[in-house]
């Protein structure tokens, strides 16, 4: 296992492939745009060593049996995945943001492991022994692997094979002994710049002619071919400056992938070709991610009522006045939180050695996940006011202007100090309108997408039949 | 155990205490007021014979290890209360309505069983041994339990102790050596005209000078001074009548039992005068209770689901039409049966050996309980159209009437007879309208009772703390 | 005009035609099955000589300049409407039901002044002087008009002239030289028991072939071919009944009308095979009429609220308590009523000296009306408790039994005595889930319809095109 | 009248007062910072020479006779405020954002006719004689009024002459013969950058020795002593950005306004140390204020709309996919939209000439524009997917990049090419979580506010007592 400062180090010695503003950012663990990141995945790492923390940061391997990060490890039980939970809402409740990097790539790996399990059984084909020498790689190392679903995709009405660009989906170009070159654009991809590895998966269930774009592998975050451009978040320029503008707790990271004609070896290859499981990839994917998605933001919506309270305080006010809002919002939290370890009991053990949790919970916890913190915002930004909803607030820059600065923060005086209000409404701010912005609508797959789900899964036959018995309609 | 023609046996040998209309029920099996209800629970008897059904109906006995109907047995793990879980939602499925004499008197032998243990931890008073004995005595009669709960309550803004009548709540009233009088009013009581026996419990915390409101116990239904009367439910004697009008398959009980003078021996007395053990029971009823029952609503939702469609489909219109909305209902459904699935994974196990669901978990989810459905009552009735809302048709009198009921029922056909839409309409009415309706908003508890659980267990100051963290505020 | 016991006298004189559980009503004005529906609009007749509401429930007549019971004149400016609003509102708050012999066949009678003015323009065909008389007839006898446009309707996904029964859908069965026989089932028409005539119109649009269904005239409610069978509506047994298990204040009625050959002369017949001028009379009535019934839910919502003080109050339970959610409901009624106030002023003079409201706020306010109601309804029975939410209550002839009613009262003896809680209670639960539902959500046509209405009336490619611009997209 | 380029002019004369980063602005109509809502507004001024739009743009002076800008005349019917309404909607639906300099101070000044006519009638205090000056003298000029309500406030538990810094109030310092001395700040301020005046008033009810905050009036926006801060608002640094990171069609402006010892002549002061006319202004302003404020959400949420179906037509989707929740959409913009005129149309005439709309019904509205608003957004959001919600998309400088930017314009080429979808998410960005956010929860006041009005305006007594009347309790 490695610490915060070990891992800084492993960082650094990469290729420095990552791009923002036009520019190379250099090096990312000091790059304003992608440090707060990095931070943020530092201290998960230094988490191993406190002992206070190591119990939720670090799992017992299912390969050595050792303890490992838990995000090196595999989720065997109800348990491992209630703690990948408890974990994200520790992570959110320190940061108030999303730690990719530990996160999706895990977790697809974790979804690998009964894939691969899958195709070995019916093909031979070997997958789920490469994936199981690439854990222990991972576990070796200690290494942080960033998940990369999502292609750029076009034109929503065509499949992959048929877009105007064929780089809008990653696919196989080319197969070579070796290994295969591929091509292509993933979006939207969480963590990669505070990641050292990159897993690929394919984005969604794939048809026969499709197979060029059934490829799930890994390799390195500094590959040879591979350019990753960070996205523009909402507010994300304050996120790199100095003041109190925005928190300097952590933050997110989201970036798009251009890979140009990227080499990867046959041993880093877990699924080449077989469209057919694809769909059965999603699937265990997508309940095992959106299981414990309801932990981030509840953790989100934890500092969101934390700092609703604190807010309202520093103006004069006390909790009481917002007490049956601040109940509702612990409701929603509790809610996503509760529902995702609903979906984790009733979940199967596969025979491969994950547990996969219920899928029709998970993609109902989904639809929670979309719907719920959009109250919370509403209710923050009630309690807070003005100075939260449109951030309609002096900046740092102001309230320390030397010519008027004074005068503002004095007038802003109240139970609290102008800064401190100003920090606060700025924390709000951020949370419900800038860079702390979760993505829990679209993050990890579209609610849509979850409702789907619940139309195939949910037994309408029966329950129809359930109401004509008791109608006494023959 | 029992099946359903000795259960039935049993309860026409009891004393005739029941009432409704002011005038006495007589054989509860066969007077249409109560019938419904006890062939409800007549099925759950049969079902520990039959294959597909024992293994939920019936449970492992933690004092014999014997199969034994599952309602007289102690929950020891989670799979025990999930199973509780999944039988109400099968219970509703089969009959849309609750089922009173397998539920709540249960429960709270199960919440008795912790506290009586705590009790004689502090005091050696010898409770716990009682519970065990009449556990024992439950198991070999194969008894179903109502129980009793909330009292008349009066003047809310009053205690126990300061009503302007005392028997307002139930109350001991005279400790004799060998037993005691008790005396009052409990309202609202579930399945009493199917149990044989009835368990009393505080309604609610208790302070120093309200010993004599902290007493339970358990009494035989037909015990001597006890009076039930019947409540009047919504479309009510519509369930008493023949034809389609309302569905027959299964119905509620709720009763006020009027105390007048009933004595209880000392074996049957499982609290007498610990006042501050009332809210420890309290919090443990209320913890294992509301985790279940999101799993009630689940399968009265199911119901509604399948009635929907099938109301639907009879008018000519397809699945598909409503498809988005139906999708709607489940989600809601599934959240509060996943919702208990997470408190009760999420829960601990009480040195007692009973399992106890998470409270704050329990109690978020009767917020759910008793909000969500009422949702799904507006689509139902959406789908069913005016029909269903205001019940606007005509009666099963009328469209059986020699004069016109052919020239009604031929107007109505459609893509079924017209008989089978009346039939689908008045269920959907039952559910949402009628008697059918379950009580989710109020039953085991107001939702707002909830909502101040969940402010005293939420950790306000750690988030609040930790949004001063993120700020920076010092 | 008539006051309320003239009113009662004509209707007396009408041949008794309306049925019930299978058997004929008799005399409508004593029969409890209509007879608080006929006192609801005696009422309205009766407040045309009180001083506080004549200005409210009379109209200048726009035939004779003098002053005329509302619902026998014609709507000219939006202050009409407004007064028509006004009306339903007041009436609500009155008898917390829907009054419908002074609603539907009115605003029918209305949109029909438009449409036979139309028709007259294009085709000459002389409609609209025959309604002029027609409504000289009503003004000059006071008379009261029920409006049927529901049919039994069938199989949904066939137009009328394909389903099984061609008496699903009201049609011309004969044309004769002095007028027309019509024949087939009107459903769930409001009124009809406590009006003199009933208006017919279709229900929908119509092609070209459905020129059979194209028809609309007026006829006395006791014409020869006509039977009128009552619906069974929630607990509506309860209303026939003694004692205060419901109101008394007050009521619905709606029926199937069962035309069996019946014969229309000529000067009633307002349309004929005029297909294409269904839709307009649809587009023009439901503008019309969706844009008061705001008023008829935000009155029944009133009553709602003071029904949830008093019962809070009776039970010993401050207002304040319940203030939050209170002013919600508040919000909710004020919102439907407000809406159609902004529908109404929001409208047009059409040619003929109707005023029409505007159709897009109208069906937008329909889709409010559809849903708001329903979280008052939650919220009133979260305040009102288990009492009302299952009408779990012991029956006025318990709690006036000899044997145990002192008991039972006395018990609930509170800030109010028992029996004032029960009829609080009672209230309550008659206007959430029972008979004094009022039908908002179906009455006068379904939400979908009204999306519908939306979809075809917002300017969606306008929006589009101004997101373009701002864009800056080419 | 002027036109957009005499106004820009004149507005380039006043003194460089505004400051932002800690810099002074410079020219308003250039620097970017402002630029975009001067903008806005010199089209507003242009508008009343294009022939399309002078009827809503401008409106007959009540002191002239003659076509002036609306926003320099008084509201002396519905018709006029609902002129307003649709004014503001036009606004939003053409640039996206609020519109500051033609809203506030000119709905301050429209209160202050009736409340000056109200203190003159009682004190002979010649206030609305001045008035009318100060409108003729804005008529002639055609000038643009920003309007300062809100103070700094400090603590909320104290007030205004209770404060740590007296100057978290707007107060008189000084009296003089010619004028007073004012001092203090007012705080998040809209379009005084665009503005030539500014109209104060005082934010909130007044107590008997809070005199020396009850002060109304106007001054010049560069007056000697007053230095406004523009305040930091979500991703505003992008607004002063080229490319298409963000719309440049309009934007908002809000700022801190420092008043330190800014002198007032008398002939300029609308009101002094009447406390009690305090609330009476807030009375009348709110409910002129927040009856139209429907509009401006509406609009917003038309190019809401418009965007989503843009966008998801540029992904290849069809506009039916989302239809439903488009037209959830649109009910709630016509909602807010309907309920002003509700209002508006359910007011009354002041003596002084002035329309003031329902006071309960704009209440109402401003909480309907605090939350219907949130769902419209998450709407728009779940229709544009992922790189809407949080922004997460290469920025301009990267999809322009000579080294990368045409490989990710390519791979997102869909039915429109890469920017056209970049320039629509960002607009939807924009709208939800940007620089467009229109402060519809806080603006003109917090939805708590308006909540106390609809509790103060209820009749709740009349409705208990209906409620007692209906269910016969005496």
């Amino acid at each position: 296992m490695k610490n915060g400062a070990q891992y800084r180090k492993t960082l650094r010695q990469l290729r420095p492939n990552l791009f923002k503003w036009g520019k190379p950012l250099g090096d990312v663990t000091k790059n304003l745009a992608t440090k707060l990141h990095v931070d943020a995945i530092a201290a998960c790492y230094d988490a191993a060593f406190d002992p206070e923390q190591a119990s939720l940061f670090t799992a017992e391997s299912h390969l050595t049996g050792k303890r490992a990060h838990r995000w090196n490890t595999l989720m065997r039980s109800p348990e491992d995945v209630l703690a990948n939970a408890r974990m994200k809402r520790a992570q959110f409740q320190r940061t108030g943001a999303c730690h990719g990097a530990t996160c999706a790539g895990w977790t697809m790996l974790n979804a690998l492991w009964a894939v691969t399990w899958e195709v070995d059984q019916a093909r031979g084909s070997g997958y789920h022994a490469r994936l199981e020498r690439y854990f222990r790689y991972l576990e070796e190392n200690g290494l942080a692997t960033a998940g990369a679903l999502t292609d750029a995709k076009g034109n929503r009405s065509l499949g992959a094979a048929a877009q105007p660009s064929i780089d809008s989906y990653l696919h196989v170009k080319e197969v070579r002994e070796d290994g295969i070159v591929v091509r292509g654009v993933k979006a939207q991809i969480c963590g990669v710049a505070a990641a050292h590895e990159i897993v690929c998966v394919p984005g969604g269930g794939l048809k026969e002619d499709e197979g060029a774009f059934a490829v799930a592998f890994a390799i390195p975050r500094d590959v040879e071919g591979l350019t990753v451009v960070e996205t523009r978040r909402p507010s994300d320029t304050r996120d790199e400056e100095q003041g109190w503008d925005a928190p300097k707790a952590g933050g997110v990271s989201q970036a798009f992938l251009l890979f140009d004609d990227v080499f990867v070896p046959n041993e880093r290859i877990f699924l080449q070709g077989e469209h057919e499981y694809a769909a059965l990839f999603i699937s265990i994917f997508t309940a095992l991610y959106r299981a414990p998605i309801g932990a981030c933001v509840a953790g989100q919506g934890d500092v969101m009522i934390g700092a609703a309270i604190e807010l309202a305080q520093a103006a004069g006010l006390s909790q009481k006045t917002f007490q049956e809002r601040l109940t509702r919002m612990a409701i929603n939290n509790e809610t996503t939180f509760g529902m995702g370890i609903g979906a984790i009991f009733n979940g199967k053990a596969h025979p491969s050695g994950l547990w996969i949790p219920d899928p029709l919970l998970s993609h109902v916890n989904k639809v929670l996940v979309a719907t719920l913190p959009y109250e919370n915002k509403r209710i923050a930004q009630e309690i807070g006011g003005g100075i939260v909803e449109t951030g309609c607030f002096p900046s740092y820059k102001d309230l320390t202007s030397p010519l008027y600065g004074k005068a503002l923060l004095d007038s802003l005086a109240a139970a609290s100090d102008g800064e401190t209000r100003a920090r606060l409404a700025r924390l709000l701010e951020w949370l419900t309108v800038g860079g702390g912005i979760p993505g829990c609508l679209n993050g990890g797959g579209s609610p849509d997408g979850a409702r789907v789900v619940v139309r195939v899964l949910e037994p309408w036959k029966k329950f129809a039949e359930k109401a004509r018995q008791i109608a006494g309609v023959k």
